[in-house]
Formats: structure tokens, C-alpha cells, sequence
């Protein structure tokens, strides 16, 4: 028998099924097809105000912030991060199918932290905001963990209709401001990133900040820390970052220009319904089901100019 | 302010709280102190034959088998196993937020795939059984995946009544057969493992063959392969497996012993719910809910003897 290298084929990029001008036009989707078919207007630019650059050794994780669910923090990364307050500081903590963690490794200790300069040294937790006037592209299936789930320019989210809240939903590259106890402990210099099965249970729990649109796959393997939680036993295990950037103060030419799938147009909905039921020959059982952090949103290269 | 390097402090292994021998009978627990009110019924040792050692550079990842739902690809990978056919080979794949897979590379080629010997070369599609007979601990909250999910026998599993069919569930760290398009195609020669967001559209699409239960940090960090599908790209990318054992062959001295948490047993319902609402004080807003894949199911070192 042969069994080709690309067993268990489900990609991402799936390849075109049978579908051809002569399919019905009623006739489902694949996600690749849908993308073959997306206009221009079915992505958007990230905005450099709202995305970090984590420069590591082995090359750029690209962070997408959310401001319009954590004003506070982000305005408070963006001061950091102007001020060069991570550069040179470290990933301190790996748990494995958890999180990724990063921020100043001495922090706990007044006299070696380092400094936050002209940012905040407190913010008010922001777990969850209004959800009005929130563009809200609502999933069509069932969540256990909140009322509503669904995408905000492109963030995985919830909804509790009758609290009248929204918050960002923890799922694979969410990203969070790390705390203690109390509630209102963040700042946004101690920041995760989620590697793991969504840990839901974190959802209104914690600040979320935004999610990494690129370069996951660079954090994803660091190896995993032996201490209580993940977190790295020796100093020479962590791993140091090079700099945290704010793109809009890099040089245009060493940006990485990135669009993300819009999640707020017809051409999404078809995206959603085509991971719902995969239409592909592998497939004997399509689930008519998906979970908000099995959607993927896409991320490609801008199409210059 | 301080923020303890313990910052997010969501491990498996919690503090125990405040209760004491005063607290109220009712009282809610921990998943620690479930833990530490377990008794030695609560656990059960691995049975040799139906355990897995895949060896690699950097340590042992210990596989439990689940014969009682791919009965023939269970018994198919015991012969491939017991004549050494994975000794020497390879770790082909690692696709970000999906899987890692294992087997022969040359496989494809006929002239220079590793023959299977006595092992079978054409196994039955085993993507479901008769849930009859099955004893089934189901989780009290909905999933849109299934009608009914809990575990069997330490596994994650789902079950429809009405067409009386059970199956496992791809959460992280579940183990299943690679397979070509042709839903008969899987013989257990290429296996693969849940390194991502559970992947439950391969429900009842590809045959299960059981869970890593020790060892998923050695796999869940290897560095995602550039070619499609997440393959190694280069022969020289691929990670090599010195071997793969069943435990019953391997002396007993060399056996990594191991306990499962019972997930048949009043304790294992305790600890769903110390999940699916927790009680350590970093936490101010309970779900009330769980995933079947945020089940965790404790795994410790055999009480001697």
C-alpha cells in the first residue's frame, strides 16, 4: 500500500476540490476556495500603531494589540515599549499546553526590577467592556464557556447579551497581561501568550490584550520550563528578547506588512461554514460544528502596494 | 508593586487552600485537594501490554493503547512494535497547533519502504464502535462536537446514544493512525499525536489508538517543519526515534511506572468540578463549565510496590 507523506491532509491550504464553473452556485466551500475567491476588501491592514514586533534570535513574532477591549494597558505597553523597557529582558516561563510568558524575570524584587519609566505602575483590570458598539460577527454554534461567541476585527470573542459585556476569548496566541491576586495587578509589563488548549476558564479572569498574528511557531517550541508553573529554574534558560517594537516605529522598509482576513464580511461567514463542514475528499464525516477557537483567521503578506 | 514570578498562577499542582477539618462537608474543592483525598482505588497502574516507550535522544514518551476501540490497529501496532519495525525511524512532521507524526519517511516509496512483516497491511476503518459495554463517565456540560462526552477508562471519548456509537476524542496529546484519503488506509505504521487546539473535526474521521500519558513536552516543542502540512523539509530535519517498546517487553527494571487518575470513580467527578469551577483565590469569576480537552487526568508515579 502507499501512504503519501501528506497523510492526514488538513492543511490550512487545502487544494481546489472539484468546483468549477459548472459547481451550482449553492455548492459549499472549502476554506481554500473561499480565499481563492476573496477580494481585496476582504482584508484589512494591521495598523502600526497597534502592532509589536518581539524580535527574537530566531526571528519576529508579530503581535496584534487590541486596544478596544484593554485601552489602559495597551496605551500602557505602547509607553513601554517606546521606552525600551523590554529590550534585553527575557521569556521567563514555558508550561507546556499553556502558556508562553515573558517580562522582567527580577521584577519581584524592588531592588533589580527594572524600571517603568514614565508608564503606569497601576491600571484597573479591564476583564471585560461594554459590547456596545462593538461590531460583533457572531458564530452560529453553541459555547459552553459564555452566551455568545464570535470575532471583533478579527478577535476571538464573547458576549453576554443580558450583562451588556464582550470580552476577548482565550484561544491559541490570545495575548494576556500577566497578574498576581489581586484583580487589578497588571500592567502589561508581564505579558503571555496562550500555546495550549484554550484555556477558557481565564476568560474575564485576566486582561487581554491582543493575539499574535505571525511567528507563533517561534514561541510555541521553546522548550518547557522544569519550575512550579513552567516558569524557567535557571537564568541561563531563559530566553532573551532582543527588543519589543512598536511597528509604526520601525523603518517602513523593515516592517513586516501583514493583512488579516476580515471577519466582518460575507466572505468570513463562508470561511466559518467551510471549517464547520470540511468539503474536501478526506473527510467522511463533516462535524456541522465549530468551536470559536478552531476558526482560523487568515493572516497573509500585503499585497503591494 | 510586586508581581511574583508566579504571576497567572493556574498550575495543575494549585496551593492547597483554606480548608480544614472545620470547613463544611459541602465544601467545594480544589483539584489538589481532590488529589490529596484520593485513596489508592483512585488509581490504576498501566498495563504493560498495552503500553508504548517511544524513545527518543531526549527521554521517554510513555503511550497508552485503547485496544477497546481500535481492537486491530492496537493489535497491528504491537507487531509492528515487537519486530522493531519504528527503531531508527523518524519523526517526519510537526505542523504548528496540530500535530506531530511519526513513522517511515520513505514509506511512499515501495523500493525503499521498511517492510511490515507479520503485521497486517490493510486494517479495517476503526472510527467508531458499539457504545455498548462501554463504561462511560460523562462530563455534565454540552459540546457541539457530540451528544455526549466524558471518559472511558482515562480516555476522552464521546458517545451518540441514539446511533449507539462511542469514539475517542482529539484532544491534546491523543494518539491516532495517519491515513490516505481512502478511509481504510491506516495500518498504525504512521502515527501521529495532538500537539494544538483539540482538533475534533478528525472525530470519526480517522482511527485513535490511545494518548500519550508522560513525555508530551518532548514532542510538543519540536520545531514545526516549513513544508506543507508541517513536513521536515530535509531528511536531516527529521528528529530519529531510537525506538519504540511495548513495556511488557522491556524489564521491569527499566519500566517507567506509572498511575492514571480513575476517571470511573466518584473522586475523578469531584475533580471535573473543581475544573470546572475554581476555588483558589486568583480566580474571580468561575466558568461553571468545562471542555471535554480541559479535562486534565492525572498521571503520578507508582506508589511502591
Amino acid at each position: 500500500m502507499t501512504l503519501r507523506p501528506a497523510l492526514l491532509a488538513l492543511a490550512l491550504v487545502l487544494p481546489l476540490g472539484s468546483a468549477s464553473a459548472t459547481s451550482p452556485p449553492q455548492k459549499a466551500l472549502t476554506m481554500q476556495e473561499v480565499l481563492d475567491a476573496s477580494t481585496p476588501d476582504d482584508w484589512r491592514a494591521l495598523d502600526p500603531e497597534n502592532t509589536l514586533y518581539l524580535e527574537l534570535a530566531g526571528g519576529r513574532v508579530v503581535i496584534e494589540l487590541a486596544p478596544e477591549f484593554a485601552p489602559q494597558h495597551v496605551a500602557n505597553i505602547r509607553t513601554l515599549v517606546r521606552a525600551g523597557y523590554f529590550d534585553g529582558l527575557t521569556i521567563n516561563r514555558s508550561q507546556d499546553n499553556f502558556v508562553v510568558q515573558w517580562g522582567d524575570a527580577e521584577g519581584e524584587d524592588p531592588a533589580k526590577a527594572r524600571p517603568m519609566g514614565e508608564a503606569k505602575a497601576k491600571l484597573p483590570a479591564e476583564f471585560t467592556r461594554t459590547s456596545e458598539g462593538l461590531e460583533f460577527a457572531r458564530l452560529p454554534d453553541a459555547d459552553g464557556w459564555a452566551p455568545e461567541v464570535g470575532f471583533v476585527q478579527g478577535f476571538p470573542a464573547a458576549r453576554d447579551p443580558k450583562a451588556g459585556i464582550a470580552w476577548l476569548a482565550h484561544c491559541y496566541a490570545t495575548v494576556g497581561a500577566g497578574r498576581a491576586t489581586a484583580a487589578d495587578s497588571s500592567t502589561g509589563n508581564q505579558l503571555y501568550v496562550v500555546t495550549g488548549q484554550s484555556p477558557r476558564q481565564l476568560d474575564r479572569n485576566i486582561t487581554t490584550v491582543g493575539r499574535v498574528v505571525q511567528g507563533m511557531e517561534l514561541l510555541s517550541v521553546l522548550p518547557r520550563g522544569t519550575g512550579p508553573l513552567g516558569f524557567y529554574e535557571k537564568p541561563e534558560q531563559r530566553v532573551p528578547m532582543l527588543s519589543i517594537k512598536l511597528a509604526a516605529d520601525v523603518p517602513e522598509a523593515e516592517r513586516t506588512r501583514l493583512e488579516v482576513f476580515r471577519t466582518d464580511r460575507p466572505a468570513f461567514a463562508r470561511l466559518v461554514e467551510s471549517r464547520r463542514n470540511r468539503r474536501d475528499d478526506w473527510y467522511v464525516h463533516p462535524a456541522g460544528h465549530i468551536d470559536l477557537c478552531n476558526v482560523p483567521v487568515p493572516v497573509r503578506a500585503a499585497v503591494t502596494p
